[in-house]
């Protein structure tokens, strides 16, 4: 049986996280910033990326590892490439910050390479690079954060799911939106397997002594996509994002002792200026060219539908928008909880 | 049992090599850039990506579909874009030329995106990226080809087994090299199984209908690594690396017709000048601690080696650069053959 859902209008969720973070301490402007990051993971239904979230970065700024007034500073040390400092903010400020810095510079260098270095939850990675999108640009964004993944070999964690994500925008299609996590399979699904008392698929995680196990209650790593493939690509990620802006996440967290261990995230965003290259609407076309001959595959089965990154999210989108958010009762009492814990004023009709 | 096999000193397969393609009708400078990459691709392992590749690219230069007098022209419209018309050259050729622009741009921009447009079989694209880690900086790649790989949902072939490769310097070890295709198998792995008639591993494979088998007699194309992973990744690199030079593939191959259905491929190669972002020394002492950190994670099983991304191929390379490259026969005849008729020399000792 599922959880009982309550179905809330997409402004009224955006009001609630708006408020309980602006209470938690954030400006109005982040508050709102960190709202739309989050309302857009569950409009789309990627609920494990939204409101869902909220009381661990409460949870982080109660310990100090987030900071809700952030003191984010960017250098460019050349046309291309940028720094952002996130200084502990919310990944969803810093992120939303970093891909409209790629954006501008890539106006006039033609790509641009943001690093951010020092965040918390980027939330999912796919609203910066679709922001890149609605720009005209095509986005790119990698993810590194504290190992939480199996690593072939090793019987522990030893790299993080650090997601990629690849943002195209088409013409009569929605934007092509790739996001994806270097593991199996999620940390959230795994939880949900073991709600629901399903056994996981096959090689898709392993218990915490590296064995390999079918049992949610015991899976404690997910395994990375394709074996070495996925582990290698969460290995040049955490290079590539944490290496450049001089903030280690793996060999800290190896290292031991508490402070490897804290909760925190990098990233790098491009953004890549279509215009430079010729003309949009060609680009447009191509890309609707591509996605039709996708379409149009003879199918393995009729009622199989032959989908593209990102349709599936584009489809929902418009369905939630139009009829509301589905959120779990439980997590909504959760949610007013934490609201009216702090101070924060919970809207109408929640 | 194994084919027998020649071993070859480097040099003289590499004198082969430039020997065959400058009697194909190359300049001695590119013969010597195909010799260095499908060489390099040997020395290190990957003996599918190295000379084996020769009598396809001889026989691309016979149908015309390749160039051996290629006008390679690049445009810069931006401080950090550019693109490479390769006129039909072969991959190392291209490649090499992109990679070098790329650097070249990246040392000002900081980062540089090179896209390359119109080249034939790329050779190992590792080769590239890591050339730009010779550089001290960072290489990023990705290649578009004809469609040859599985599609969730799909009967047939959708789209190609695509490469992304992600160079990074390290200090005291090797440096750090992912080279993967988008495809859980390669079409090369497939043809090996066939000859020793072994059954492919379950899930790497479907036959001409789309069917899953493991005989690799009846395999015809592989599964995209990860489902809709591998696949999306495909698809997004078709559309970055052919959609924004221009020079669509999958469309036009869908579209059916022989045009569309010729041997091209596109790429993109990116450099990001470490230098930018702070001390190049510090940068490879993070990356060496990383690897420390991989090295002494605690290991499933007592011979297991921890291995990072290109760490194989680089001792390989060491032992062949020493020992010799094992050649089969079979191949090894074939390449005196094809250099016996069209009047190249074959070196001493073959």
């Amino acid at each position: 049986m599922a959880a009982p859902r309550t179905v809330v209008p997409e402004a009224t969720l955006r009001a609630l996280v708006s408020n309980i973070f602006t209470a938690a301490g954030t400006s109005t402007e982040h508050a709102e910033t960190i709202a739309d990051v989050l309302v857009w993971a569950n409009l789309r239904g990627v609920d494990s990326h939204g409101v869902s979230r909220i009381p661990r970065y409460l949870e982080l700024f109660a310990k100090g590892e987030a900071n809700p007034k952030p003191d984010i500073t960017v250098e460019q040390p050349r046309a291309a490439i940028a720094v952002l400092d996130a200084d502990g903010a919310p990944g969803p400020v810093a992120l939303s910050h970093a891909v409209d810095q790629a954006v501008s510079m890539a106006r006039s260098a033609g790509v641009a390479w943001v690093g951010v270095r020092g965040t918390v939850h980027t939330g999912a990675i796919g609203y910066y690079t679709s922001r890149a999108a609605e720009y005209g640009m095509a986005g790119l964004g990698i993810v590194a954060g504290v190992p939480n993944m199996a690593y072939p070999g090793a019987s522990t964690a030893a790299v993080a799911t650090s997601p990629l994500s690849v943002a195209v925008p088409a013409g009569k299609y929605p934007t092509v939106l790739l996001d994806m996590a270097t593991a199996v399979i999620a940390l959230g699904r795994i939880a949900q397997h073991k709600n629901a008392g399903t056994p996981l698929p096959e090689g898709a995680a392993v218990a915490a002594d590296g064995t390999p196990t079918t049992d949610p209650a015991a899976a404690k790593y997910p395994l990375p996509v394709g074996g070495a493939k996925g582990a290698g690509m969460s290995l040049v990620f955490e290079l590539l994002a944490s290496g450049l802006v001089g903030n280690p996440i793996m060999s800290r967290f190896h290292a031991g002792g508490p402070e490897g261990r804290k909760h925190r995230q990098n990233a790098v965003l491009m953004a890549v200026d279509i215009s430079a290259f010729g003309s949009v609407a060609d680009f447009r076309s191509t890309v609707d060219a591509t996605l039709d001959a996708v379409k149009s595959l003879p199918r393995d089965s009729p009622d199989r539908e032959l989908l593209f990154p990102g349709e599936r999210g584009a489809a929902t989108l418009a369905q939630r928008r139009a009829d509301g958010i589905p959120v779990p009762a439980k997590l909504l009492g959760n949610l007013r909880a934490d609201a009216e814990r702090i101070g924060a004023i919970v809207p109408d009709g929640l």
